[in-house]
């Protein structure tokens, strides 16, 4: 492990290729012999818990409830609503068949042709369609109304290029569909689980994002409008990090969802619905980590603590056991995860190395020095600072250097994208200076053809109208026209 | 809803179509328009969440650790354990192409025939080979295992007859797969895992079950041992409620999965499997409940205890939400989950039979009379006794009285369970009785022909060789050939 740690490639000589090395050997996710499915390994999904626990909790405090809808779609609902047909249709896995028979050498097995379905079925790429579909028997008044479902599932979109989390065919996510009375309300949901995602992502992973509304262009398929959150990775491009979408009526008129409203009149239902997925994983692994490899925000860490003793003789062992016992029983009592390395297999080097890859926020290290001295040493995986400090109060010690590393690695991100944005009003400018990295506020003249020349000259795409950002009318940089407002362009994931 | 509850079949006129119905009405999960694959809804999800929470504690206390696989598996997976593949393939869903396109009429989209896989891919009926595939990478010194895998997910099986929870296409489960160094830890983690199943069932669900081992007839595909819990329903039908295998080296073996052990010598990795499905909630429902509808234990019920006020008045009703609040603040500090149910366009009569189907566990009404008073109707839902009590102490009478309800229903059932198991010598008399149901104990030769002779004559099937029943040898009723135990005999869902 500390031999393949050393192989690590530097971010600053490639990346890209630093971030693939960097989820395979931190344990955290692999590729299957399935083509572009990954497997999520016990480290890497344990963060996603973890991230799937705080969001399941602030979904619920808004009044979201979980239920399951089926993995397998009609091919015939994709087609309902004509725009996202045209845009999931494209990169389906596609059921034709529901058995398999043994070959005529009797060593494998072939696709039975008499199992051929009537009506082949999708597996879900988003479940718009399904639901929609089901809402119709469970919406008949205003009274039914709102109904704010969420579902944790799978979901399968043919990719020809993945990466490790970032972009996989198969991916793990969650997908709220919640149906209104009244557009107003339908809006306002839309951008409240904005918030939400906005908050976890910020205040969890400890990642800032830029809350801001799509382009037409850019929009959900089937969308009147999509709002979104960006981060910055490191190498200044954005990642879309969630996705919150106001679909108006259109899944309600394509699956003949109507409810009484309060007047007694037949209105078709108001939809939004809402996603983030294990991309969330690169976002956090990409913010923080570094050439020793990961960084993990104490609020998600799976182990939040190491401690690590270093001994010569068993009687130090034995000593040291017992001191770093209340040390290690103090810590869990104050709810933190904390794991005492003892091993005798691993020297304490290759620990140390082990550990800063896995990105464990803390680490203490007691050798027979501390013993004597009543100390332990403490590392802070953020800034790698090492400090010596005194065994009394260490627990409150400790559980203050978690919120300061969770608040100062949030801080250290912000800063670093801070100091990437930048207004830009000249093309030329924006041309050379885009493929570096960066969100640049330009004006834009709203139009689709600005849009697609921007992507076609420079491979960089508007990502939002930011929200809270004051706007001034101006002149679009590319086709000199009036611009109404600035909006983020960069490369992105 | 009144009117529904009405119209709930009763058992004894018809217990399966009770089932059916009492599914539907309580709002637990419905048909979907996808053949065989149901929508478990908002109230059933929350009961299975919960069933989930406390697997989940009780898995990660032994060790293991939570991880996700590829939904797809190549096809040519399935064919490398020569028993698995008998079992799994003849109901597999079979993806053969990845993407759709638009049809000539520009009206729909069909499958594009350009874009068909080299190899199909199976969605999972079961992860052991895409697991034990992935395995062979991480598994390389007797110092990498055990491996402690589970994940949750969903899987799918074609089935012809399905019903909701019992039976369905696509279902939703955990299933752990652990590798061992030796024989004697992979079956020792077998029967582990089989008790903790054994734990949750009987002190979550309140289900008493039947711990035993299978017939080899009865075996998972690819198993050397199957571990089984079974449960009784309340027409003395046979519920199998989980299985835990133990699969020795044969996935090792077909998946090349070595490993060197403490002699530095390469062996095959020895294999467990285990799981429990959305199943459970058919095991759960069918075990308590009656006439006027769901029973739920008190430790998975969303809602355990109701608080209906009722009033004349908005004066009344003003002073009965304010003396409730005090209450429901105090059950809540009590870690209950609790709902006041004041809305004025219900009855009460409404609310009553509603909360009943639903299987509140407990209900507390205040009326005037009460406010008065100083007390409170209180009604448990497994007798539906009423009694009123004073308001002072209502939250340890209450906690303790969802004690008691959780305590009595799985007495009641473990009662009925013990009334219907019968020592059973006789075939003739054996094949009279076992149409009513009840589970018999019966002198078995240990062959496959006795075994199948039993199911085709009687559509009763080997349960298990039940443990913890004092075994003694006889003679087979069926055969009269010598039989070294009895094995429990039931009609089975």
């Amino acid at each position: 492990m500390a031999k393949e740690l050393k192989e690590l490639t530097k971010r600053s000589v490639n990346y890209s290729e630093w971030y693939n090395q960097l989820v395979v050997k931190a344990d955290l996710a692999e590729q299957s012999d399935v083509r572009g499915c990954m497997v999520i390994k016990p480290y890497g999904y344990a963060i996603w818990e973890k991230i799937q626990r705080v969001l399941d909790d602030k979904f619920k405090e808004t009044g979201v409830v979980n239920a399951y809808f089926p993995l397998l779609i009609p091919k015939s609902f994709l087609s309902r609503e004509a725009e996202h047909v045209e845009g999931f249709a494209k990169e389906c896995a596609v059921v034709t068949h529901y058995r398999l028979k043994t070959n005529e050498s009797h060593d494998g097995v072939v696709v039975d042709p008499a199992a051929k379905l009537e009506e082949e079925l999708i597996i879900r790429p988003t479940s718009e369609t399904i639901i929609w579909n089901t809402y119709r028997n469970w919406i008949k008044s205003y009274r039914d109304l709102p109904v704010l479902c969420n579902q944790w599932c799978n979901v399968m979109r043919w990719e020809m290029r993945t990466r490790l989390f970032l972009r996989t065919s198969e991916f793990l996510w969650q997908e709220g569909h919640t149906a209104h009375a009244t557009r107003e309300e339908a809006e306002e949901r839309a951008r409240l689980m904005l918030r939400v995602y906005a908050d976890v992502v910020e205040n969890y992973l400890a990642v800032p994002v830029v809350q801001g509304v799509k382009s037409e262009t850019e929009r959900f398929a089937g969308a009147l409008d999509t709002y979104t959150i960006e981060a910055m990775m490191q190498d200044g491009k954005a990642l879309q990090s969630g996705t919150s979408h106001f679909l108006g009526q259109n899944f309600g008129r394509a699956f003949d969802v109507q409810f009484l409203n309060r007047e007694n009149r037949p209105e078709y239902a108001w939809a939004t619905s809402w996603g983030v997925s294990t991309r969330l994983m690169g976002a956090l692994i990409m913010t923080h980590s570094d050439d020793n490899g990961l960084v993990l925000p104490p609020a998600l860490a799976p182990t939040q603590v190491v401690v690590i003793p270093i001994w010569k003789t068993d009687e130090q062992l034995a000593a040291i056991n017992a001191k770093a016992q209340g040390v290690v029983d103090g810590l869990r009592a104050r709810g933190l995860s904390v794991k005492y390395d003892n091993d005798g297999n691993k020297r304490p080097g290759f620990k140390f190395a082990d550990y800063e890859l896995k990105g464990v926020p803390v680490r203490l290290v007691m050798g027979a020095r501390d013993l004597e001295n009543g100390t332990v040493e403490v590392m802070r995986r953020d800034t790698l600072e090492k400090v010596t400090v005194g065994l009394d109060g260490i627990e409150a010690y400790v559980e203050g250097l978690l919120k300061d590393i969770q608040r100062n690695i949030f801080e250290k991100a912000r800063a670093f994208r801070d100091a990437h944005v930048y207004e830009c009003d000249d093309y030329e400018d924006f041309k050379r200076r885009v493929k570096d990295g960066g969100f640049f506020l330009c004006h834009w003249d709203g139009s689709a053809e600005t849009e697609a020349r921007i992507k076609e000259e420079t491979q960089a795409t508007i990502r939002c109208v930011p929200f809270g950002y004051e706007q001034t009318p101006g002149i679009d940089m590319v086709s000199g026209r009036p611009a109404k407002c600035r909006v983020i362009i960069a490369r992105a994931y």
